[in-house]
């Protein structure tokens, strides 16, 4: 079913063969970032196959002017779209006046391979480009994590066999398109191009927002690796500029460009300063040379993997696909910045707009806090603390009041850029997940400061909205949260989700008890707070309390499980063995009104809440709820099996967890789901890293203790890896029965391991 | 809150006044049509100011790419919309080489008339084209209920106190644009033009489905009255073809233009016909000349109302209103072509893709079987029989098997068109109302022989639909309908909607009926019909029963009522008295979440199935769920208040049937929901007729029989109309406590009045 082509090694990606079929999913799978930018696997020289050219920067969007078929009031104007920015990789090559282009050569030998372990991204291949004229070319290229607004390309040219003349082109273009432009758009207006000698330096602004980005390159020439003195033509025109040079190549000979380039933004920096600014940073690169940025590039990697990395022994695969998670999250986000976050592409396609979903708060935050530690995962709350007010408009927007906030479900800045009411306006719960990421934040971190200086006045706002969510149904003599979309995004306007409602109330819940602890220990905080939102604690928490009495929760007492919502038992209860393989995806197969009324799950729902929730449950009732619920499960969400390798791997059912994790595990290496060319799969590689760690490792923080309960699939030898818990860095073994725990770094905690404390080696 | 700018009449639409910003929905109250194409009310001369031009062919109709904000799968790639054709009222006027234009000169004094009894629309006015010099107009158009494919316009120009040079230009244009294009596209393509002295044809098609369409014009030249020749100049391009000619005008003379047009469409004709039919028609129509063609109009139009027509005394508002809605109604829809509908809008503006909804069989058959009779309503029926087979492939791509059949929502050819989920799949009781038309016209006409030859085709086709729809629920031991929109729209994707199982479980039982009928009276016809549809009766009508047997119907037993739908009353309980104004019409106020969760009844839901299916109720059971429901009800649609009126008047609460009914009785005249602009609301007309006639007139057929319960408004002196009633006509005529009935034609008939039989004068 899937596309099985790149070679496995630990520590690379590896391509060794021209298919240009499967390019585009190259360049999705091989794409580089920084947390601040990022690129996708496109070639520098000009190619005319398929290809999705992108180049984005984090924080530059567009908001694009939506088409909806039937406006709702309420829906936003706009969708905002990642952007495809400044093609900065560019070089043209000519031979003897023909373009090189691979789409129209013989390739005879080609390798592309990624550096996980170094993070660089190299390219080599040799072609006949006619009448047996061989040529070799390789590539090399970054985009730098310690200086984030510069990219770097190493690109090489040998003649084989023959000489000729030789034109190079380095360029820089902002006349991109995006392929998912509603109105076949280009995004990008010229503000200003000045090209040199070896030089030269752009500004484009996006036609909505004024987004400004400026682009400086600089360049080196070598041949056979001595720098050689240039004298190029220049030329531009608008949102383009270039150089070229020519000269008579000789047989044998390597030619080689060090291109570096600058790219500034707006939302970086002030307009004014950034064509200096690209222009400056442009020099530095070059006169640091490429040997050295690609030096510190290692060096921050290697720094990075020392408390990320995960072993796997015993399957070279699932040690590749875990690493290429591992390295795609850290390229994704790295934490600097609290206005980033992470978009379900990243920066590997414009599907979904780049924008930040709940993905962040359910999936993500928990690898960012065992890998990055705590300020990272700071920076990823404090996202949504920046935002709050743009919330709590959403909400009035909704009719909401007194302060309610309304998290979007899609946003790029704080407003909701969705439109689909079932999702916009009804799949609420994932002000649920914002809320319980603080929680676990502070669970996590044993922090208290953050949710007592910033998580509160969010989770005071989560909590209005709830208690005016419900209402008070007389029929039931309970309150009820009617018209919900749950996270099985296969039922839409459903009644008393089980998820969201239990969710729900334990966000009224858990506010209240952060509000008493506050009371206690820091009342001053909770006064100036108080003040600040318009809190009113004795009023809001007696009104929160009298609701979390009496939330109706749905249930079946005769098969002992909790029911996903109202009325699902009156579905045609059927599995998932019941349906052919051509009928799935469903969603592809099957209308949306036949998906909506049957019992079938896209993703884990209920299991969803007993994931978060796991201590509020006996390990019967969880049982009871996944032997119901899992057979009904689809997984047509990406998101969905790692939930479920977590609950299976608890609850010992160890086939079944490795069955649903070889679906994550290599998603995107493998394209599982035949869409790699749009992007990767960015927020559900951190479900995989949750399989292996809460699942395999069986990780929780219980008690403020760190515990783990490893079961490893079969054919693991061994895991091991090296987090961030508190103040400590841990390197953790797990071997058969054997296990070895070694404190790298930071103050004593404490550890169990399968309910032993643990004393560290 | 509503614009009364019109005088009011017993026969006509009178605009005294040039008002420039009420123009636009002027065009619309003065359109004029035949059934077969219908012309909105816009100026001859060229006019710059806010104008929708409209002409409209039946049956063509333009594919238009949907804007889709979210695809789903099953959903229509088109939206067919009415297609504005080409432009045949057109002449320009200059005098002196100033181009006449409304916009520009200062009127002094402006007429329009429609006049309802004969057919027309004419207009007059006086107008200072500057320093002084006055001008007078006078035009009187038509679209000739006799020749289906002529239009006609007799266009004067007087010259008050001035001469000067006079150049009229008349015009065929196709280069015309639709304000609902999705994508700014023009529709049509050129094909053909022709141009010579007094005479002109052209072709144009769609840019997609070929639909072609000529046009062709004749015209004379009259001086106060008399013939006198000319020699134009001509002139094309694309699209488009002109004469013209200038003269000498005097002072005080009356320069008058009769234009003859003649539009046919490959909807009608073969291709190759097209330009030569056109031709000859208009040469015809020109032959015959204006003044025989009106009179000819005078003639079919006294007809049309010798049948239909109704007069209410004391109430010239009302008198008004009521004509005006017969008058558009007859101009829609007159019953000799099987392949036209009624669209919402007819044919007066572009909104709601003049495509055909259930609003044809819920709400207009019994105006046009009562006004028109039997063939055309027959024909009304044939409309979707004709459409079975798109019907049933319709409910395949649902996922539906062995010809069950959905029909669309809203449809050209009999293809969907609609594309949101929560309508196009879900609100499928539309089938219901194709099924009841069926029942509604045998009841009316008694005649057994549509259902038994055609209608019951469609019946089984649908309740193969409904007992798959329907699912077994373990959980209450009865078949539910899960995941449905009902005709309260401001609910989605609800269980158990309690009109849609009724009129599902309604439809199974009368198709059993139907067959058991046949089976006694025509088993050969059964035969047949059943191979034809590969229907098992045995086995088909047993498993229907069993469903119909065991079907859910929510109800609540405190209140009395049936619930609208499960879990209707855990919805917090308000009334439309609770609202303010300011948030009033809620859809333009609420966002889509917070309606759906509210108790508000966007129209007619449980009151619908209780109107449709009267006896099947005690009268204390209706006024439980009237008074229950009426006051939750909002009536934010222009179909509602019609069923709420005629329930309200059998329940004799005639002051909320009175106020209802103000409500629809001068929707358009007086513009109550400020939407006049984008054309009339066709086919809620048919429900003013509805209250009037079944509310205050109170006619039903029961028992075979025709029955009467008058009550009148207190301000009505007296009802009174004529109807067909099978092969009779009938004139009634109720005055307070008096009544009068007379036969104008036909056999004998049973009526009663107020529960007694009727002696005919």
């Amino acid at each position: 079913m899937h596309n099985k082509y790149l070679v496995t090694d630990q520590w690379k990606i590896i391509e060794n063969q021209w298919r240009p079929e499967l390019h585009q999913g190259s360049e999705s799978i091989f794409s580089i970032g920084n947390g601040h930018m990022g690129q996708r696997a496109n070639f520098e020289e000009t190619y005319t196959g398929q290809s999705l050219q992108g180049t984005y920067l984090g924080g530059v969007y567009y908001p694009d002017k939506t088409r909806v078929g039937w406006w709702k009031n309420g829906y936003p104007e706009y969708f905002a779209k990642v952007l495809n920015a400044v093609n900065w990789i560019g070089i043209r090559i000519f031979i003897d006046e023909q373009e090189l282009d691979l789409a129209k050569v013989q390739v005879t030998d080609f390798q592309r391979e990624l550096n996980m372990q170094e993070g660089y991204l190299s390219r080599s291949f040799t072609a006949d480009i006619g009448d047996g004229r061989f040529i070799a070319v390789r590539a090399t290229r970054f985009v730098s994590m310690k200086r984030k607004e510069i990219g770097a390309i190493r690109y090489s040219v040998k003649l084989k066999n023959f000489s000729a003349s030789l034109k190079m082109v380095p360029y820089l273009d902002f006349d991109v398109i995006n392929h998912d432009s509603n109105y076949d758009e280009k995004f990008w207006e010229p503000v200003a191009e000045n090209v040199g000698s070896q030089k030269a330096v752009l500004q484009a602004k996006t036609k909505k927002l004024d987004f400004n980005v400026s682009a400086a390159m600089r360049y080196e020439f070598l041949v056979d690796g001595e720098h050689f003195t240039l004298y190029p033509e220049t030329d531009k025109k608008p949102k383009y500029v270039e150089n070229s040079f020519s000269l008579k190549a000789q047989e044998g000979k390597e030619y080689t460009l060090h291109k570096y380039a600058a790219i500034c933004s707006s939302f970086m920096h002030p307009n004014k300063e950034l064509i200096p600014l690209a222009d400056e940073l442009a020099s530095q690169a070059m006169r640091a040379g490429f040997n050295k940025l690609l030096e510190e590039q290692k060096q921050d990697w290697a720094q990075r993997w020392s408390t990320s990395d995960i072993k796997i022994e015993g399957d070279p695969e699932a040690q590749q696909g875990i690493r290429f998670n591992i390295f795609q999250l850290t390229q994704t986000y790295t934490g600097e910045d609290a206005r980033l976050n992470i978009g379900p592409k990243g920066f590997t396609g414009e599907k979904y707009g780049g924008s930040t979903y709940w993905d962040t708060e359910a999936y993500c935050l928990p690898f960012y806090m065992a890998s990055a530690g705590k300020e990272v995962s700071q920076n990823l709350l404090k996202y949504r603390y920046n935002q709050l007010g743009k919330a709590i408009e959403n909400a009035q927007k909704l009719g909401f009041t007194n302060g309610a906030a309304l998290y979007p479900m899609v946003t790029m800045n704080g407003e909701e850029c969705h439109n689909e009411w079932e999702i916009t306006f009804e799949e609420i719960h994932r002000n649920g997940a914002i809320a319980y990421a603080i929680f676990n934040y502070t669970r996590y971190f044993d922090d208290p400061t953050y949710v007592q200086e910033y998580g509160l006045e969010v989770l005071i706002a989560i909590s209005r909205f709830w208690a005016q969510r419900f209402n008070y149904s007389t029929a039931k003599k309970q309150y009820v949260m009617l018209g919900v979309t749950g996270p099985n995004e296969y039922e839409n306007n459903v009644n008393n989700n089980w998820y969201t409602n239990y969710i729900a109330r334990w966000c009224m819940r858990y506010t209240a008890e952060v509000v008493a602890q506050m009371q206690k220990e820091v009342p001053e905080k909770l006064e100036s707070l108080a003040k600040r939102a318009h809190f009113e604690p004795q009023k809001e928490l007696a009104q929160w309390a009298q609701i979390s009495e009496n939330v109706y929760l749905p249930s079946n007492e005769e098969l002992g499980v909790v029911l996903q919502q109202e009325g699902y038992l009156d579905k045609e209860q059927r599995t998932a063995d019941d349906l052919s393989m051509a009928e799935r995806p469903i969603n592809q197969f099957w209308s949306w009104d036949r998906i909506l009324r049957s019992c079938f799950i896209k993703q884990a729902d209920v299991l969803q809440g007993m994931y978060f929730f796991e201590d509020h449950f006996s390990r019967e009732e969880i049982e009871r709820n996944f032997d119901f619920y899992e057979p009904r499960t689809l997984h047509e969400s990406s998101l969905s099996p790692c939930v479920h390798v977590v609950t299976a791997a608890y609850l010992d059912k160890m086939d079944k967890a490795y069955e649903l994790y070889l679906r994550t595990s290599r998603l995107d290496l493998d394209d599982y789901n035949r869409e790699v060319h749009e992007g990767l799969h960015i927020t559900s590689m951190a479900g995989t890293w949750l399989s292996v760690i809460e699942g395999f490792g069986g990780m929780r923080v219980r008690d403020n203790v760190l515990h783990f309960n490893p079961k490893l699939p079969e054919n693991w030898k061994a895991l091991a890896f090296t987090i961030n818990f508190r103040e400590a860095v841990l390197k953790v073994n797990f071997s058969g029965k054997q296990y070895k725990l070694e404190k790298l770094s930071g103050p004593q905690v404490e550890v169990q391991v399968n309910g032993e404390k643990v004393a560290f080696s």
